[in-house]
């Protein structure tokens, strides 16, 4: 099924970094995380899937957000993808595309300070 | 002072990326600083610093780690500087290290899929 998560993004660990020091396994698993977030365009693509009504979007509404083509933004959602922070589901013309909420929360833990409650 | 934020860092936004899109500018501010995460060295680096006694760490206190030169480590700091994740503070001999809780605790923020706390 199109909603199996990738090994790198079930894999993903890890305690609070002001915690205790990451092995180098979690720091590779990490940083292809964060190597995915590292770009403009799929920060703004996840934004826009995640505050999306319903929790997801399809192609048809990113596309405007951007002055990009449509391999472009095909480009980056497919780096989405694969780094496991969204999925996507094909329902007849178009593939839906999702967060993995738990892969964010676990990117989230990791970045926390203190333990507590993070709001913006 | 050493201690000052780059200006990158002192313009961390933003809302949990769930509740609301990123605009261009956000993005590419955020973009800047998961880019200094996207590499299992400056991760490492990253977590030595934030979990090391007393919260600060000198170049001595982390060379052991690695298996890289002096001047590749340096390198490496000097990503995480540059972005604003960590501060440097020279007394004596060494440069001490410690990270910005608040930049971390922004970005934790910003990958929030709860609002509430998120712990590993």
């Amino acid at each position: 099924m199109s909603k199996q998560l990738p090994l790198v993004a079930m894999d993903v660990c890890c305690a609070p970094l002001a915690r205790e020091p990451l092995t180098q396994d979690q720091a590779v698993e990490l940083s292809a995380l964060f190597k995915a977030l590292a770009d403009p365009v799929r920060l703004r693509l996840l934004s826009l899937i995640a505050s999306h009504a319903g929790g997801e979007a399809c192609v048809c509404d990113l596309t405007d957000a951007f002055d990009l083509t449509g391999p472009t933004i095909s480009h980056h959602l497919k780096v989405l993808r694969e780094s496991g922070l969204i999925t996507g589901d094909r329902r007849g013309t178009w593939i839906y595309y999702r967060v993995h909420p738990e892969v964010l929360a676990r990117l989230s833990a990791v970045l926390t300070t203190t333990g507590e409650a993070v709001t913006a």
